[in-house]
């Protein structure tokens, strides 16, 4: 399956007042792994040509806290392609347990980054959103 | 209704290489309207004492950007009352237009910090938790 | 003394594993005092007409941990004016008791945002920078 | 000598509206790379056991603007060790060019958690923050 993965391992700047990996924390995780998953194409191509990757909704379960010293494994994959926005899931488990942490479906757009249109999911766009190019 | 808002006004380190209000920074702002909306309530009481808020679920829709410059709106209501999870309906509109940026249910529970158990809605908790203590 | 003031509450999510507010964190919470101080002047004007803020140091002492609940007062004023390069004072104190949490001098440039030169600060940025137009 | 790097991809949440790396971001990615040249010794340790690390002051010189898809090699070293404090130099430099984007002197201490007084930099404590445990 065309599905990539990263590590983080939590850090006390990662951890709230609950001394667990904060809400919000857990959608930067996820981003940094959709950047990941891309990694293969020039930032040029997605910011600078024109193409703008625009998130529409996420919908996150949040299962289990990740702690302090937990390494993080995040999985990205391509789960649904419509005809103008597609769908990631993206699970983060601990490394060595694998318990889930954390599942969340990522929904998308991408734009034309001048006339701020959808850009339909066809042609060069569709082959690298599923990298491949 | 028992609704209430706050304001955070745009600034140049909310926004990503899109220039419009991070995906993740969104969590942050929905976090700060939640601790306001129990801001009565003293840290003490959900933090010290046992009462430990825990977000179970996140489903974030994002309408349209928001850029540098706005004032945001964001309302928060409860919205759901079950017997051990609650949600709550957030919503983030620009200040002048009330144009919709975001609207989000926000899952959580509430557990007990000392035994890591779901408590049950009743009683103290669900008088504090529906703001009529 | 042409000083701002602003204030923050202090969250869980600001707090890190040792349960004070991050150091990073400071320093969002000093730009976001910055940016009030300028508040009068529209982003327009620092931003899409041509002026950058460009911090080029930060020295900050951490005097004293700020806490869940703490209301911070952040004070912000210009310090030091020189022919290129001005400072920023920028003290974070916690209301009630007043103790300081910490103190910081910020020097930036202001470049012009095509060209990315330094300006020379004089006439009417002068006048913006020391908030008398 | 007793350094050690870490490298950092820049990505589009890392920026801010100067499509630049924001000033606060740097400070979280050389407490990552602090996280990262303790790693041989177990959070238990510095968390649980009783050291909490204490930064007490940060002087950092923004050199040179870190864009988009930048690879940020960031190098730590101890650099002083007085009789209650030490300073760590960092450096981030852009990988492939070594052009510096920010170098900091960031003393901290040690206090023990549960006194919150600051433990003298001597015996074991001095041997793990020279890493020659």
């Amino acid at each position: 399956m065309d599905k990539s993965s990263i590590e983080i391992k939590v850090r006390g700047y990662h951890l709230d007042v609950y001394q667990h990996v904060n809400n919000a924390r857990f959608l930067e995780m996820l981003e940094e792994a959709r950047w990941s998953h891309y990694d293969a194409y020039p930032p040029k191509m997605f910011i600078e040509e024109g193409w703008g990757f625009v998130v529409v909704n996420i919908n996150i379960d949040y299962k289990s806290p990740a702690v302090l010293g937990d390494v993080l494994n995040i999985q990205t994959e391509l789960s649904r392609i419509g005809g103008s926005s597609l769908t990631l899931r993206q699970e983060v488990s601990v490394k060595g347990t694998g318990v889930l942490a954390a599942g969340a479906d990522v929904t998308f757009v991408i734009i034309d980054l001048k006339t701020k249109k959808v850009l339909p999911v066809e042609g060069q766009l569709l082959e690298v959103l599923t990298r491949k190019l």
